[in-house]
């Protein structure tokens, strides 16, 4: 694992959540880093996402640490504010920093009060612990339902840039989604940071779904401390962040709550890009298009009926559909294919579907999500107790 | 079962559906009958839907019949027009009525043809069946998924009004859901039935969702054949039909595909009316929301965090919400309660969600859905194999 220089990561278990299992990270640059973020827009913030955004104002995009907590999210909480800057607080005296460079983040259940007094007192042993190597470790303490840690890494002329994310379920990012957060060592001016990330997570979180909730407590974070002295150019150090958030939103997608398959969406020939995404949103959040895919079965007319309910404006007649690359429908009917041949191909662990209207227009869009299987219903019915 | 005068009906196999069950319905009226309907707003839309618009436009409003059949939405097909036209044509000769007093309505797997000739040579043994009491039989012969056949009926000042309908899955009626036939001996002149029948399906099938997809086939239908020589006042007949369609949209929610409760969504308090519905139709579409139901989970977190995603301007301070009648959430902060209590509630098979918003704005709105089961995904993974 190549990793940028200049940063330390930590992870501990602070007792947040039930089972003892790391639930406490800390990220530390050595020195100020400059810090682009984007948050929730869900109506209802968490206390961590708005003591975030003004940190961030506060310090003018500085940010020495982010500490996030798995197990609890400190949404809808009678205490929330208070425990947040206490454990902001707490952090930046612990590592020599002022408060407004803390960027906190939290994710788990909503409406428990979150006892900032564990978190106080885990703290020395997490600072104690931070260390230039311990980045997976930080990544693995940030998940709640999600089977595997999520990484992704990415060079620009000599600088490295590592992300690490968590999101299983209540995915459907609208400005972010779930947890993401990227250090990077290359130097990058705050304005530019800001434009970069915006561009990147267009093209990557807000790309995702996996079952059209979007929660409280979204953020996804990028620090660039410039320890490696190189000054990418802005168009190459986008195309790299946007590898590394590509990369992460797709393990999103595939670690979705109870999925065994990531399904990639491509829509051409929509009148606009925007309209292309809507579609391709349509496909990824119908539930009959992801149990079809759950049970290999090649029901590709309801793929077909969900583009129909994206509230745009196209004409059945020119859509050619290809599902898991095999040619189901023709200028809006049914083609000539093997149900068998698919039915096996559907079994893979990718799924692709293609979805293409005939015509001069060229809107397109890339969009990922996972199947829905009844582990979904199993893991949420019971997620809380 | 108290039926309207002078419609009579029948069902019979027809051998579209696989397993032996009837799949063709015929609804007669003895004389020509004033009919409004309200068509689904999938940008595709099914063979039958497009001839039923069409044969209204024709006839002037005026219907003899309805042929309805069950297994092959007869949508995204070759020879759909052609297959449907056929049947009407047939159905017409068969009852002595022109084919444009024919209303055509189909449901069942999308992008199959449809084969016109086994319904053609149906037509003579379903046409000999039709009989003034066989309304039910009909009722059961348009069902797909559905468990149960779904009927209503009321009565308007000695004038009489029934109802039959079915949806399980793809429910989220934009302007109709599914299918939904009304018959009423009422006089009402054919403007004002158009009127009833809109403002009716707003309070009724447009406040249901089970997964949030709309169907390419939906379609509500009301024949007013004025048999009865009664006019009601234009308030009072709009009244019953209104709780016609609520009883039936109602009953579509309960049987929702694997579905074990009926989940009554109530929102006060929002900006408008519309804003309100907005809020009722995230919270019913929250697949979160729906397992937390599913698993008797008190989890009112997600039902803050999915109103909070409707894209409606509200201060979450300002929130109350209860659970199955307990106080879970007051001034957007959990309510103390007894989580036992609410679990033991939640198993009932009526689960009840009020989301108020504190203030002087008066918008409301009732919505219903279902819970979200394994069995939704047992279903929809299999359904066409």
């Amino acid at each position: 694992m190549n990793l940028p220089k200049g940063y330390k990561y930590s992870a501990i278990y602070a007792g947040i959540r039930k089972i003892e299992k790391d639930d406490l990270a800390l990220i530390v640059s050595d020195t100020p880093a400059h810090a682009a973020a984007v948050f929730t827009s869900n109506r209802v913030k968490a206390a961590p996402v708005i003591l975030a955004q003004k940190n961030l104002r506060d310090s003018r995009g500085l940010v020495r640490a982010i500490l996030a907590n798995a197990g609890n999210a400190n949404c809808a909480t009678r205490t929330g504010e208070r425990a947040a800057a206490e454990c902001v607080r707490a952090a930046a005296k612990m590592i020599g920093a002022r408060p407004a460079e803390i960027l906190p983040a939290s994710t788990g259940v909503i409406g428990v009060e979150l006892e900032a007094d564990r978190i106080v007192k885990a703290l020395p042993a997490l600072a104690a612990g931070l260390d230039p190597t311990r980045f997976e470790d930080a990544a693995r303490a940030i998940l709640t339902t999600d089977t595997t840690e999520k990484m992704a890494f990415a060079a620009v002329k000599g600088a490295l840039i590592a992300g690490m994310t968590k999101g299983s379920g209540m995915i459907q990012p609208r400005m972010a989604t779930t947890l993401g957060f990227v250090v990077t060592d290359a130097q990058v001016a705050r304005a530019a940071l800001q434009t970069a990330l915006k561009r990147a997570i267009a093209q990557s979180y807000n790309r995702i779904s996996v079952d059209g909730d979007t929660s409280t407590n979204d953020v996804v974070a990028v620090l660039a401390n410039g320890a490696s002295g190189v000054r990418p150019a802005a168009r190459a150090f986008e195309a790299a962040l946007t590898e590394v958030l590509a990369s992460l939103a797709r393990q999103i997608a595939r670690d979705g709550e109870g999925a065994r398959k990531l399904i990639t969406i491509e829509v051409e020939g929509a009148p606009t890009d925007a309209a292309a995404e809507k579609i391709a949103r349509a496909i990824a959040n119908s539930p009959l298009v992801k149990t079809a895919v759950a049970g290999s079965d090649p029901n590709w007319g309801r793929i077909l009926s969900a583009a129909g309910n994206a509230g745009v404006h196209f004409d059945p007649r020119r859509v050619d559909i290809d599902f898991q690359g095999m040619r189901v429908c023709r200028a809006g009917l049914a083609a000539e294919f093997s149900e068998d041949q698919l039915k096996r191909k559907l079994d893979e662990r990718e799924c692709g579907i293609r979805f293409a209207i005939r015509g001069s227009s060229r809107g397109r869009a890339r969009f990922w999500t996972c199947d829905f299987t009844e582990d979904y219903i199993r893991i949420n019915a019971s997620y809380r107790t």
